[in-house]
């Protein structure tokens, strides 16, 4: 069996107790840092945590070498460690239908994601997120154009920022958006930083002011707000992310 | 300190290592079953596993009366136990503003949500999900107007299903939505049955003829697919979700 586990947000104790026992009890236990890393933590750390010794897997393992992984797992247990929780990487969707087509059967032992993180950390009601897109580091109108798209039906926007070839920082992230319009640094915004660690960030204003605000090491998540707040959603960004006076206009 | 760990979606292991090490070391361990379920453990495992007494809390615990639980934690610390990531459930960043505002710190250990599992479970990809909404046994227009502005952009709607006074099937949910709007029964959506469990059923058919389908016991979710899909979508819910050939047409 295939089986696909979730290590969370920052170290290697955010594994859930059913993951750890799978690890430690799997015939092979791998690792990939390639679709997101954890910051809070190293592979020592974590192969000492689960008490195995661990294989770290490269993109190629995962898609055009994938074969290996997918026959090993027809008669052994493999086990297949990713930060967050699996499958938000269309990687491993790919990875598991792969499996699945040849009869190998997976499983995913799930943990905690930066989708529903965000909601707790900055106060922000989950069901009015709408679509997420990625910043990448090549400059795209994607990212711009699911934001408009999100305004258009009053949603909220999570934008990841690339991590390839370094982590992208709220600050490049904002500066890439607005080489491609300058207007979308009057939208407000919430930086987030180092989710699920003892110190995360959190600042909400305006894009155009967020560059100049120092959010620390990465990894870093973008928030472009919608616009209308509720009310407990502003009052939440006043007390969670110093958000300035100004964006109670906001408030519907 | 306040603090919000949360257990997952199945059973007392789905906690994580970081939260359980948390839970047993707190000076008061609170549990509340009202704004989510865990449906394969019950409060004696969850007591046995963590290995303290856990006083359940009812909504007025975590509302009205939410003095004594915020005063309480000033001096000493208060965990408070949710099924699935905390803060999904707006309850609980109401009491998270109201604890930061008297000067009570919080914090929150993050674990696995629906939002994030119905990515793995079905293939469908995360950045392609616009807002969500509950569907209640009180019939509201609200769904229906979600799924149409995340038609509008393309985008797919995860919609919760009521659990008070009993937990909600797929099949009651459609036949709410179709008894405001007929023409919804012809759009294509995927039921997910016990995410996080061992046996989850997943299955993907028109929303009118998913409400023959015996999806077995909650707790249940349901996503109401955007027009067009990737690829890899489609691929991804035939293997997974059983997907009918007639769903290839959506692929853009």
């Amino acid at each position: 069996m295939l089986i696909f586990i979730g290590m969370g947000l920052w170290d290697e104790r955010d594994i859930s107790c059913k993951g750890l026992e799978m690890a430690r009890n799997a015939d092979e236990v791998c690792i990939e840092f390639y679709t997101s890393k954890l910051m809070g933590t190293d592979l020592k750390r974590i192969e000492r945590f689960i008490g195995r010794k661990i294989r770290v897997l490269e993109r190629g393992d995962l898609e055009e070498r994938c074969d290996r992984i997918i026959e090993t797992a027809r008669d052994r247990d493999v086990v297949i460690l990713t930060a967050g929780d699996p499958m938000i990487a269309t990687t491993h969707s790919a990875l598991r239908l792969e499996a699945e087509k040849r009869g190998v059967r997976t499983t995913i032992i799930h943990s905690a994601s930066i989708i529903s993180a965000v909601c707790g950390l900055t106060g922000l009601h989950n069901y009015k997120f709408g679509k997420s897109a990625t910043i990448s580091w090549i400059p795209s109108r994607t990212p711009l154009d699911v934001i408009n798209q999100n305004l258009s039906i009053n949603a909220h926007t999570l934008l990841y920022l690339d991590l390839h070839p370094r982590p992208m920082l709220i600050r490049d992230g904002i500066e890439i958006l607005m080489k491609i319009d300058g207007r979308i640094g009057d939208l407000f915004g919430v930086g987030i930083a180092r989710a699920g660690s003892t110190n995360p960030d959190v600042k909400c204003d305006r894009l155009k002011k967020l560059i100049d605000y120092d959010f620390g090491d990465p990894l870093h998540v973008l928030v472009v707000l919608s616009k209308k707040l509720h009310f407990m959603e502003f009052e939440c960004l006043k007390v969670f992310a110093d958000a300035p006076d100004e964006l109670e206009k906001l408030v519907e």
